[in-house]
């Protein structure tokens, strides 16, 4: 016998398609008709199939957005686009921390226990057992990092090399030729590629002195930790630091504020990530813009097409960088809050 | 026949009661079983009841946060300590938005349909409509906010009057004499008891001039525009301002950035809640603390607490408030950052 379909389910059950559809999908079904499709359901050892799923039947009406950090501004920027994405499709979303590698896996193994009908997930560090576990998931799930070339899932990833390449240009631009990098994590995915952008942006020119750092953490008070001990360490200052993103830069110029260094005068920083704490730091900080609104909206949009149809190929869609220049690398910033042109915070 | 127990299904399934209560909560069972069982109780008519909640069974292992936005930092500090109260208890936390007054209703309807095992809500605004359904609930849930007398429902309050108090109290005793409020929508909870703090505050004192102005939303954006009419209608110049959260009192601070003015020489700026934004603005800005990883960790220990015994009477909490004092209104803050101290941020 080859796989259970639905129809032999309902053939089984005695009931109609339709009511066995509604059955299992937790639709409106006489508590009889239930019964009698769960029973046949579990006698046929069925399992819900793509061509069930493609059904776009709603389990739960749910969708889930897991991520490392939800105090990162990032992440509530790219939620709120995942979620006008999916609000139009009357999908709620919910979002949760993924944790270490291994909670991430086991928050990717509950998927099959349908609290949700689909998942995008940005996880710090993909291991093996994440990449087996995203595959071998009932639930459609996509992926807003990197995961290993093969891998069935479908992606959304920053060009992390190409937006450090345009802090290094603006920066070389504005004069600076000592240039630190500030990474943080140096076994996640934002902190290996963003790291390997800032080597391979120096590495192309002959005029610069540079040196890398690290800090323990993506937040602001591993930014200020790693920031004084730099300041402590180099023996002539630096002219600029990339910090590995805004909390780290907004760390910097704070630790740099307490030494008595004037940014961008003393210290040009530079942040990643261009969230809307750029807006709030004085002076505003300098950061690139690595499309974390469109990277959510493509990840909704690339989810949902998965759950129309679960048997598309998978796919990797790469959004590009740009740059968004402010007062912590020029003196001459605009000196009106960008609140002032009511173009808000970036959506 | 009274109320069909666990019991009786157990009975009528043929199966052990331990069998019986494994099959009803989704943990190991045979198929079979499962099925003598869920047809047993479906033709019994059995609904889980608050004996067999108080088992501690688990059908999800999930617990919601459902807040306003996602997006303000006095949430993300509540949640962080939410869930290091949870996770201490191997539940996940989920986080969603609560959406406007019907979806806030829906979200608690859906409950019902099991995809977590307990919510703690954070309602901007509270209507019947809400505390039926939360009465309704077979899942516990626990408010952060206000609720009418009498609510069935396990609550936590913080004392924005006595919190605003302070404030006026602060900046009465700094000197300021004409004293501003900027209010956010009037018709929340938050914008209710914040504004009924103020003019309480104020009413106590002879000697104050006293007006209050509105904010269209809780964010930097609203606070921006709002403070900009508020400089443009004031005949004679505020001495301070109170904001309804950090959020609007940054968007005061870049709004006085923009005509000139210095904080606090030229104007004092208090904020409320007290999150880490205050530390990232320049010059940091003085905030009435809430209590809001308290009221986290309270609301926390409530729902667990309702999980274990559903009997318990309902409990209303209340946290107290303090002030934080920072540049924002004083001309001689510490120069030296909080991060500078390892003292972090509020967690």
């Amino acid at each position: 016998m080859g796989r259970v379909t639905i129809a032999d389910v309902a053939k089984r059950a005695g009931v109609s398609l339709a009511s066995t559809s509604r059955a299992l999908n937790g639709q409106v079904a006489s508590a009889a008709t239930v019964e009698k499709v769960r029973a046949a359901a579990a006698e046929l050892g069925y399992i819900p199939d793509s061509a069930a799923r493609s059904l776009r039947t709603r389990r739960t009406g749910q969708l889930a957005f897991a991520v490392a950090d939800i105090g990162n501004p990032v992440y509530v920027e790219m939620m709120r686009e995942i979620e006008s994405v999916v609000a139009a499709e009357d999908y709620r979303l919910v979002v949760s921390r993924t944790g270490d590698a291994d909670a991430t896996v086991d928050l990717v193994r509950d998927l099959n226990r349908g609290y949700v009908d689909g998942l995008i997930l940005s996880p710090l560090r993909v291991t093996d057992a994440l990449v087996t576990a995203l595959e071998a998931s009932t639930v459609p799930a996509v992926v807003i990092g990197r995961l290993p070339d093969g891998a069935g899932v479908d992606t959304v990833m920053a060009d992390s090399e190409g937006g450090v390449a345009l802090a290094v240009e603006h920066l070389v631009t504005g004069g600076a030729r000592r240039i630190a990098f500030l990474n943080g994590p140096a076994d996640t995915t934002p902190g290996r590629f963003r790291h390997a952008g800032f080597l391979r942006a120096v590495a192309e020119r002959n005029d610069l002195v540079s040196a890398e750092y690290s800090a323990e953490d993506f937040t602001i008070e591993a930014g200020y930790a790693a920031a004084s001990a730099m300041f402590d360490s180099a023996e002539d200052p630096w002219d600029a630091v990339i910090a590995v993103n805004d909390l780290v830069g907004i760390g910097i110029m704070h630790a740099a504020a307490t030494r008595g260094l004037t940014v961008p005068t003393d210290l040009a920083v530079v942040g990643i990530d261009n969230t809307s704490l750029t807006e709030v730091s004085h002076p505003g900080l300098t950061s690139v813009d690595l499309g974390s609104t469109r990277r959510g909206r493509k990840a909704a949009q690339l989810l949902l097409a998965r759950m129309e149809d679960p048997e598309l190929a998978p796919r990797a869609v790469r959004v590009p960088p740009s740059l968004q220049v402010r007062g912590s690398t020029t003196a001459q910033p605009s000196s009106v809050s960008r609140f002032a042109s009511g173009e808000g915070r970036p959506r």
